[in-house]
């Protein structure tokens, strides 16, 4: 099926699984098997299959085989990072660069929560800010320009240190906050689990859905730094509880239903990239409406014995 | 559902529908009524319906709203043409300049017969071969960097007659061709009517798949300019009949077959862009096997009394 693919064009763009899943080879549950694409970047022959099984949890079959888009190698790289004084700034630098269609690979934020246990965990020495992390792909001038522009556009919204670099061991060293970042915020709090959850929400509510949620972990018993992709209205919570301590577990339970709750009073989403499973379920109605149901006439269409994956994601009778 | 949207990128890529629809509302056949997305940019909640009823053909529901992407102007555009003495060489150009990964916005082709229908269509002057035409889009360095860029892979093809401008006039000018492809191809024989099809096969297939097509069309007593999106391995034959003559029809009926079967043995799909409708049926079977059956299955499921579309795109009991 493979229409995610674009039309008459090279441009590269990186994206969500269903971006990134060109076909399926999938086990039904009555133990047929079907292959949901085939080689050419694109058809408009019959139902998108691929994407229907690509975020089903398991639920319609078992997936044995994935054709994955190749991305082509670019010229340059760039990467770098910058500081904000609040979220809600780096928010409206991103929102402009978008606007303006400058052609940004990755745009991460994390939150001064999160670079103050990096500095811990990696005794280095970041201002304890929010900060964006940022990648350029394409040729080395275009690279350049493209991150010459992006600090003009981050300057203007009040960013601070703007550092940027295509030697692979300075981007490697840039991003290095954001690929530690989960280890660093489990090890500020020794002996802890985490509760991880994500939401996402339009990109325009963005910053305000970080703010209160930052303001719920704040009024809480626990921890939680939140980190995630600013260019998509993306972002993830570690909520740190003791795992033996029944009331910080509650409390990281009612952190999360709110924000999925403020996800859904945004217009968003209740999971941006994590699984619906059980421990979402209790969304599934208020997010999709009748959709929801449509999803279960299918799961039951596909599986009317429910053997796969049974319990998720689908209203339960 | 929105999974089209970029992760943590703000890179542009302008694709199939499937790419620029983010959320439908939808009234089922028994008359629920669905919308199968939200405002967030991308979600993992549930299965991705938006994808399930775009180009499902109108036989799960009535689309009565849709949600599409928008895309940031770029601030420059520059647009080009260059000549090939045979397609099989464009190709291998495109190829060359996917695997680089230069950002192109559309990598577009038409044939020989394609440019001499233009010359007399619009008496214009151009060389009677095969032609890519291209669009960049970017900042005004980035887009005279690609254009240079890909000019030498194109003249390291075999590429003549390069031209690019990123002036609106002169952009226009170079895509006047293609604009009027159709009705210069249908002005080239007064009186005729088109049987327009396409295929998509991958694109490492295009050149032999176009030049297989056109020795069809020359063996035939019916005349079929071909021009497409080399960029995704998708081309469209125009093939000419005169309305009333029967044996024409079904000479363009064969060929059109001809290229369907041809697309299917090379890896590709039966149809890349066009609906399956009624015409396309015969081939959906050897396309998807038992994936088609699954494509019934939903279809049974969501409209049990056949009431929408019947007829088209599922095999008909």
């Amino acid at each position: 099926m493979a229409a995610t693919r674009a039309s008459g064009t090279t441009t590269v763009r990186y994206g969500t699984m269903h971006d990134n899943v060109l076909s399926l080879s999938v086990v039904l549950s009555d133990g047929r098997y079907i292959e949901t694409g085939n080689q050419a970047p694109k058809s408009s022959a019959g139902y998108d299959l691929t994407s229907l099984f690509v975020g089903s949890e398991g639920t319609l079959g078992l997936i044995t085989q994935l054709t994955l888009r190749l991305h082509p190698q670019p010229e340059a790289i760039s990467a770098g990072i910058v500081a904000f004084d609040d979220m809600n700034s780096a928010v409206l630098a991103v929102i402009q660069t978008i606007q303006l269609g400058l052609p940004m690979a990755r745009i991460e934020f994390v939150d001064a929560a999160t670079a103050a246990a990096f500095n811990a965990y990696a005794k280095a020495d970041m201002a304890e800010v929010p900060h964006l992390l940022f990648e350029l792909h394409g040729s080395e001038s275009n690279v350049a320009d493209s991150a010459e522009m992006f600090n003009d556009i981050c300057t203007d919204h009040g960013g601070q240190g703007f550092q940027w670099s295509s030697k692979t061991e300075e981007r490697t060293s840039l991003w290095a906050m954001r690929h530690k970042a989960y280890y660093a915020v489990l090890a500020s709090r020794p002996g802890s689990t985490a509760v991880i959850t994500d939401i996402c929400v339009p990109i325009s509510k963005l910053g305000q859905a970080v703010a209160e949620t930052r303001d719920d972990i704040s009024q809480s018993s626990i921890q939680g730094p939140i980190f995630g992709h600013v260019g998509d209205g993306n972002f993830h919570a570690i909520l740190l509880i003791d795992p033996d301590n029944e009331k910080e577990k509650a409390e990281a339970m009612r952190i999360g239903d709110k924000m999925a709750t403020r996800a859904l009073s945004f217009g968003g989403t209740c999971s941006g990239e994590h699984g619906v499973g059980m421990g979402k379920l209790k969304f599934m109605e208020a997010q999709h409406s009748a959709g929801w149901d449509v999803m279960g006439q299918i799961k039951r269409q596909l599986d009317p014995l429910n053997i796969l994956n049974p319990g998720k994601l689908v209203r339960q009778n």
